[in-house]
């Protein structure tokens, strides 16, 4: 069945090259193990130019016993313009040490399921945003050769290594702020959409967290991204006169909710959001939020680069989310 | 250097259920060529779970002369919320044909470079965004044996299908609107991030075409994606009392710098978005957007699947753009 006719294979090169297959092979895949001399190599390279002639990485990955994979499988929900930034400079920055990075979807797979299909392209390294990999994935990927899992979000997985995004601090830091601002009657936007749960709960738990033992109340203040939802919940207001709500999005949906009913912000409802969108400042009143900055993608890769080197360590783990609040109008 | 002492092997399925290793690899391929019997798949199946083994990827496609394999190559901009949602649904779609849906991302490499670093993988189809591969590239990526290369975009490029992008569509739609609603004097937002030429300039071409002949005139008016650049235009706004603000985000930017000069939206200038996001029913007065339709992710597999299938037929061209106005309040 194998028919591709027209493929210039490494062995066209060699003749073209006027040198060994082997010798392509080591110029190709970047070999510096094995001395070869600069003008050779620039032959080979203008043969397989001239061919139009690639390696074939699964081909190369079976030989090596490994490859230069990394995979980042693709977040299931469509990512925010700051998670798409920092997942695009991890991969150029991984890129830069010569690793491949691969996304994959895990749409329509669930649990095991998506660490097996995740194994069946034999990557070196994996890093797993959210819970979408549990302790059986991680064995299932390390029993196929992966020398590092990293595992980014708010929890650890058994077995692998962590960056831990700790979403507690977004929700202490935006918590204590309102309170500062004298507020004592404080909700906290939890969204009906279930996906963020991994993020929402953990800042709904921060912020009650910080404000233990003061007095103030901090009730869960549930929300879709609709504008019926938010038109429902700003006509029956429970009376508190703070909110956190969830992130700069929610916020911009709820203060213009809570503004048609004729409610004051910051007078009689202070709010907040998260992520420092560019929205937020076109508001009036101007957001006040929290910034979250992530980990520079060089920081992130070269951290996997010394995971897969240092194969066989225990997992480790690094707080990578740094929070600050920016102080505008709304609070 | 193969170490994986570990790794569970085909073999040792065998060994567990009692067949032969071609059953083993019969059975977890899913060839339907051959036929074996329930009980015997299933106990493969059963093996292979206890076992924790997983098919490799690359020795499949190795063995079969081509893969599995559809290539995505992930947006070098960060994509919005629709595109994001659009591409998760082609995943899933292709899941379902059995495809393995592979996001790889093209940072750092331009050009030919990028269609060789996808080559390496053997996709059996590779879809291309944007303007992201030549005809070089795609020639490229058809002699390493991709069976189909599909660009997503506003232009063809030769030797690949083509799923056209129609953004003329959306500058047409835009400026008979703004001209059905009495203005002459029209302006198109040019976004100054050059990433997004692609879209931008057909729009602002097709907003001329619409009103070619009527005596409208229609003035490309650029603007940055920050708050400097909009004030900056908006201090010295050139005396049009319509513009097409290239999307939702840029209509939300210069509508705020507008209001904040005095400007009234829509008497003075009447303004009109695109992408029909959540924001634009939030902001005051409620902006009025082109909503753009993409195909479904069933159809876009579907026609993936046949092209695959069919190799060798002409270069297709198939229009995916939906497009139609929805008049609320800010023109």
């Amino acid at each position: 069945m194998v028919q591709k006719t027209n493929t210039p294979t490494s062995a066209d090169v060699a003749r073209l090259a006027g040198v060994s297959r082997a010798t392509v092979s080591y110029v190709l895949n970047n070999t510096h193990a094995v001395r070869i001399s600069e003008p050779t190599r620039r032959r080979v390279h203008e043969a397989a130019r001239e061919l139009g002639y690639v390696p074939h990485a699964a081909a190369r990955s079976l030989r090596a016993g490994h490859s230069r994979t990394v995979l980042m499988p693709a977040p299931a929900i469509p990512a925010g313009p700051l998670h798409s930034a920092f997942l695009s400079e991890v991969q150029g920055a991984l890129g830069r040490l010569d690793y491949t990075v691969v996304q994959y979807g895990s749409v329509g797979l669930e649990g095991d399921e998506a660490a097996r299909a995740w194994a069946e392209l034999r990557p070196v390294a994996v890093l797993v945003p959210g819970a979408g990999c549990g302790p059986r994935g991680v064995a299932i990927l390390k029993r196929s050769g992966a020398r590092a899992v990293v595992t980014l979000g708010p929890e650890r997985v058994e077995g692998a290594h962590a960056l831990l995004m700790d979403h507690d601090a977004v929700g202490r830091c935006a918590a204590t702020h309102l309170y500062e601002r004298g507020r004592r009657r404080i909700g906290v936007v939890v969204p009906a959409e279930g996906a963020l749960d991994t993020c929402s709960r953990p800042r709904l738990a921060g912020a009650r967290q910080a404000l233990h033992g003061t007095g103030a109340t901090v009730s869960e203040v549930p929300l879709a991204y609709t504008e019926r939802s938010a038109v429902r919940l700003a006509a029956r207001w429970p009376g508190l006169d703070a909110v956190f709500a969830y992130n700069d999005e929610y916020a911009m949906l709820l203060m213009r909710a809570l503004q048609d009913e004729g409610l004051r912000i910051p007078e009689d409802v202070a709010v907040i959001g998260a992520d420092d969108l560019m929205l937020g400042r076109l508001l009036r009143p101007r957001l006040s939020t929290v910034r979250i900055e992530l980990p520079s993608g060089r920081y992130l890769a070269a951290l996997v680069d010394r995971l897969v080197r240092e194969t066989g360590g225990e997992p480790e783990v690094h707080r990578v989310l740094g929070v600050s609040v920016v102080h505008r109008d709304s609070t």
